[in-house]
C-alpha cells in the first residue's frame, strides 16, 4: 500500500473524530463551536498526540474557500442584496481600505513596523469573518437586515481584502508603490472576476435548465465552485469574487429557472454539509497551527496589532456614519455596536498571512504571529460574548407567543405551496378528478385550522399583526420600486418622472422602517 | 502555492467535467452509464490528451471502496436479506470458492500457468460487480428478488474473494500450500470482518440515536465507512467483510432507532451521491487505465481467461442447483440465465491485479493483462447486451394494464394543454366564436372519455389509484417542505423552528413511503 494516501486519509478520520465529538461536546456547553474546534485544536496541538498538520495558504484557499464562499453566495437573496447593497459595499470596499490604512499607520507608528509591512498586515486583516457570529444570530432570532449585512460585508471584503494585499506585496517586492498601476489593477482583478463570475453562472444555469439529475447538477455546482476559484487564479483575476458571482447567479437565477423541487433539496444540504465539513477543519485546522513560543515571543507586537484593529473598526463602523445614512434608512447605534464587536477575523486572514513571501524577510514570522494573534482574539473574546452583547442590546429578544406563531405561519406557508402544487398538478391534468377531490377537501381544512390559530394569536397579541402588516406594507413597495423600474427600462416612464414617483416611494419605505 | 495540492485538484476538476459530460451524453444514446465512462476512458488514453492516471490498488480499495460498499449494505433490507440469505451466501462463499477451483483448473491445463498462479487469477477475478447490470434491472423494473440476489451476491463475494485471494498469495510465498492454516486463516480474517463490523454497527448506531443533527450523523457515517475499513486492515482482519456488516446494522438497527426523518433522507441523499462519484471514478479511471499495447500481446491468455470466466460462471449457476434450490423456492431457468450472463467483473478484480506482489514474479504484467481482458469483455460485452437478454426472456414486462393507464394519462395531460391553449387563443379573440364552440366541444368531448376510461381501469386496477395518490401527495410534501426552505432562507423563520418543522415534514413523507 502506497502509505501516502492511507496516511492521509487516517488523519483526516482522526479529524472527522474529533470534529464530531466536538459538536456533540458543544450541545452540553455553551461555547460557540467554532471556538470550540479552535480551542481543541489548541489543546491537541500543545500536548502533541499527533503530528502537527501543515495549514498552508493553499489548502486554506483552494479547498475550503471556494465551497463556503459559494454556498453562501448561493443562498444570498438577490432583493434583499439590493436592499442593503449601499451599507455592504460601502463596508466591504470603502470599509476595508479605511481599515487598512488606519491599522497601517497605528502598527507602523505605535510599533515600528516598516510602513508597507504594515500596510501588508493591515490589508490582510481587514476581511471579516463572521461563521460564528451568524451562527449565534440564527440561534437568537436576530433582526434579519442586521444579520444579512453582516453576511453581505464578510462575503464582499474577502475579494477587496485579498487583493490589496496583493497589491501591497507587488509593491514591497518592488520596493515602491506606483499608486496608478496598482489602482489599474485593483479594478483589472476585481472587474475581471466579476465578468468571469457572472459568465460561468448564465452559462451554468442554462446547463442546469436542460438536465434534471440531481447527481449531475451536484457535480456542476462543485465544479462550478472550485473550477471558477482555479481558473480566475490562474488568470490572474480574483478567485474569491468570481465565486462570489457565479454563487448569486446560481442561487437565484440558475435555481429559479432550471432546478426541480427535488433537485433544490438535495442541493441545498448538500453545500450546507460541505460548507459545515470546510467550516469545522479550517477552524479545527487554526487550532492545531497556532505555534504558541513563537506567539508569546511577540506579544507585544500582538497587543498592537489587536489594538490597531479594534480601533480600524470602530473607525469604519461608528465614523462612516455619513456616507452609511445615506444609503441605508439608518443604522442604529445598537446595530453598530453589534457590526463593531461582530467583526471577527479568520481564514482569509490566516491564508494570507501564512501566504506572506519571502519579500517580507525577518517580518514573516512576527506578522504570522499578529495574525495569529487577532484570530484567536477575535475568536475567543469576541465570540464568545457577542451574545451577551446581543442580549445586553435587547436584540435577542424573543417576544413570548412568537414561537407557535411563527410555528402557525410557517405550517400555513408551507401547505398553500403544498395546495397550489396539487391544483397545478390537477389543472395540468396530472391528477384525476377522484384524487384531487380528496386532496383538496384535506388541504382546505388543513388551511382553516391554521387560519384560525393565526386568528386567536393575533387577538391575543396585537404587535405580532402589526409586524406581519409591516413585512406585507415593505414587501409591498418592494414591488411597486420594481415595476416602476421596469416602466423605465421600457421607455414607458421618463426620468424625471420616475424619479419623482420612486422618490416618493422611498420616503413611504423609510417612513415604514422608522416606525419600528 | 504547493503545485502538488492544485495540480491535484485541477485533475480531479477535469474528471468531474468528464463525468458530467458522459452522464449527459448518455441520456441521447443508449449505452449503460459506466460502460459509456469505460469507453470515454479509453478514448482519452487512447490519444493521451492528459498524463495517465495512476490507478493504484490503493486508491481503488482504501478510497472507492468503503463508500460504495457501506452504501449497498445500508440499503440492505434485512427482512429480504433473511429471505434470500441462502442462494446468497451459497453463490457467495461456495460458489466463489468453486469459481476459483475451475477457473484456475481450465487456466492451467490450457493456458499452462503454473497452478497457484492461475488460482491466484482465478480467486482475484471471482467477485461480481453488476453496477452496470443493477443500473439496467432498475430502469426495466426487473422483479425486485432477482436483483436483490444479484447485489447480495456481489456484496458478499467480495470479501470472499479478496480473503481467498491473500491466501493463494502467502502461499505463493511461501513456495507451498498448507489446507489447515489456509483454512484457520480463512476463519480468523472472515470472521474477524464481521465481529469488528457488527461491534463497530452497534456502537454507532447508540451514538446516532443520542444525536439528533444530521450533519455530524454525515459524518459519522463517513467515518464508520473509512475508519472500519482501515482498522481492520491494519488488524489484518478483512475491511470488506467489516464494512458490509456495520453498514447492514446501522441500516436497519441504527437508522430506525436513532435517525429522524430529516437525517435519514439527507443521509440517503449523502451516500446516494458518494456512491455516484465512486462509481463514476473508477469506472473512468479503468478506462484510463488500460495499457492497450500490454492487451495487445496477451491476448491468447485474455482468450483463455474470458473463456474459463465463463464456464466458471456457468457452473456454479446451472451447476449449484441442488443446493441453491434447497435453500431457496426455486430460481427458474430464466433467472439462471440473467445471473449467469449478469455477473460482470469490475473494480475489486482490478485492485487485486493491481497489489499483486513481486512474488508472482514474471506473471505480473500477463495476469493484470487478463483481468483488464475480462472486466472489459464482461463490461462492453454482457454489460450492453443484459438489457436484450432480459426483454427475451420476458423479465422487464411491466404490469399489465400500466402501459393503457400510462397511455390514458399521458393523452388526458396532452388533451388538457391543447384546450388550454384554445381557450387561451379565444380569449384573445384570435379565434371566431363558431371555430371556438366547435373546438370546444371537440375537446370536452376528448376529456371526457379519457377520464371515464382512467376511472375504468382504477377499477380494475386499485393500485393505479394508489400510486397516483400517493405521488401526488409526495409532490405535495416536497412543495411544503421548499416552502419552509425558502422562509428559512429568507429569514422568516429561525433555524429551530425551521428544524421543528420539516421534521413534521419528513415524518409525513417517511409514512407515505412506508405505506407503500
Amino acid at each position: 500500500m502506497a502509505e501516502s494516501i492511507v496516511a492521509t486519509e487516517r488523519t483526516l478520520i482522526v479529524l472527522l473524530i474529533v470534529i464530531s465529538t466536538v459538536a456533540i461536546a458543544v450541545r452540553r456547553i455553551r461555547l460557540p463551536y467554532t471556538v470550540a474546534l479552535v480551542l481543541s485544536g489548541l489543546a491537541i496541538a500543545i500536548f502533541q498526540p499527533f503530528p502537527r498538520f501543515a495549514l498552508t495558504s493553499d489548502v486554506i484557499l483552494s479547498i475550503f474557500i471556494p465551497p463556503i464562499v459559494f454556498n453562501a453566495a448561493f443562498h444570498l437573496d438577490l432583493d434583499e442584496l439590493r436592499d442593503n447593497v449601499g451599507p455592504i459595499l460601502v463596508l466591504a470596499v470603502v470599509g476595508v481600505v479605511i481599515s487598512t490604512l488606519i491599522i497601517g499607520g497605528i502598527i507602523s507608528l505605535g510599533a515600528g513596523l516598516p510602513l508597507t509591512i504594515a500596510l501588508t498586515f493591515a490589508a490582510l486583516i481587514s476581511a471579516t469573518d463572521p461563521v460564528a457570529v451568524i451562527a449565534v444570530f440564527r440561534e437568537l432570532g436576530v433582526p434579519r437586515r442586521l444579520s444579512h449585512i453582516v453576511e453581505g460585508e464578510s462575503l464582499f471584503n474577502d475579494g477587496t481584502s485579498i487583493v490589496l494585499f496583493e497589491i501591497l506585496l507587488i509593491s514591497l517586492v518592488l520596493g515602491r508603490f506606483d499608486f496608478l498601476p496598482s489602482l489599474s489593477s485593483f479594478f483589472f482583478v476585481t472587474v475581471g472576476g466579476m465578468v468571469l463570475g457572472t459568465g460561468v453562472g448564465f452559462v451554468i444555469s442554462q446547463l442546469l435548465r436542460r438536465i434534471d439529475d440531481y447527481l449531475v447538477e451536484i457535480t456542476l455546482t462543485s465544479i462550478t465552485a472550485y473550477g471558477t476559484y482555479i481558473v480566475a487564479e490562474e488568470i490572474g483575476i480574483s478567485g474569491v469574487i468570481a465565486v462570489v458571482l457565479a454563487g448569486v447567479i446560481i442561487g437565484n437565477y440558475g435555481a429559479r429557472i432550471g432546478m426541480s423541487p427535488t433537485t433544490r433539496i438535495v442541493l441545498v444540504h448538500f453545500w450546507e454539509y460541505a460548507t459545515f465539513i470546510a467550516d469545522s477543519f479550517i477552524f479545527l485546522l487554526i487550532g492545531l497551527a497556532v505555534d504558541v513560543p513563537l506567539l508569546m515571543k511577540n506579544l507585544p507586537l500582538i497587543a498592537w496589532a489587536i489594538g490597531a484593529v479594534l480601533v480600524g473598526r470602530a473607525a469604519v463602523i461608528y465614523g462612516l456614519g455619513t456616507p452609511l445614512n445615506h444609503f441605508t434608512g439608518r443604522l442604529s447605534a445598537q446595530w453598530r455596536h453589534v457590526l463593531f464587536w461582530g467583526g471577527l477575523r479568520g481564514a482569509i486572514a490566516l491564508a494570507l498571512a501564512l501566504a506572506l513571501p519571502a519579500a517580507v524577510g525577518n517580518w514573516r514570522n512576527p506578522l504570522r504571529a499578529m495574525t495569529f494573534g487577532v484570530v484567536l482574539f477575535t475568536l475567543l473574546v469576541q465570540g464568545t460574548t457577542i451574545q451577551w452583547l446581543l442580549g445586553r442590546l435587547g436584540l435577542s429578544s424573543q417576544l413570548p407567543r412568537r414561537k407557535e406563531y411563527e410555528l402557525a405561519r410557517a405550517r400555513l406557508y408551507a401547505t398553500q405551496a403544498a395546495w397550489r402544487r396539487i391544483r397545478q398538478l390537477s389543472q395540468d391534468g396530472v391528477l384525476s378528478p377522484s384524487v384531487w377531490n380528496e386532496l383538496n377537501a384535506e388541504y382546505h381544512m388543513t388551511e382553516e385550522q391554521l387560519s384560525n390559530e393565526i386568528h386567536t394569536l393575533y387577538e391575543e397579541r396585537e404587535e405580532l399583526r402589526r409586524e406581519e402588516m409591516l413585512a406585507a406594507r415593505s414587501d409591498a413597495l418592494r414591488a411597486e420600486r420594481i415595476a416602476l423600474q421596469d416602466l423605465l427600462r421600457q421607455g414607458l416612464l421618463s426620468e424625471g418622472t420616475y424619479r419623482e414617483l420612486v422618490g416618493e416611494v422611498d420616503r413611504r419605505r423609510e417612513a415604514l422602517r422608522d416606525g419600528t
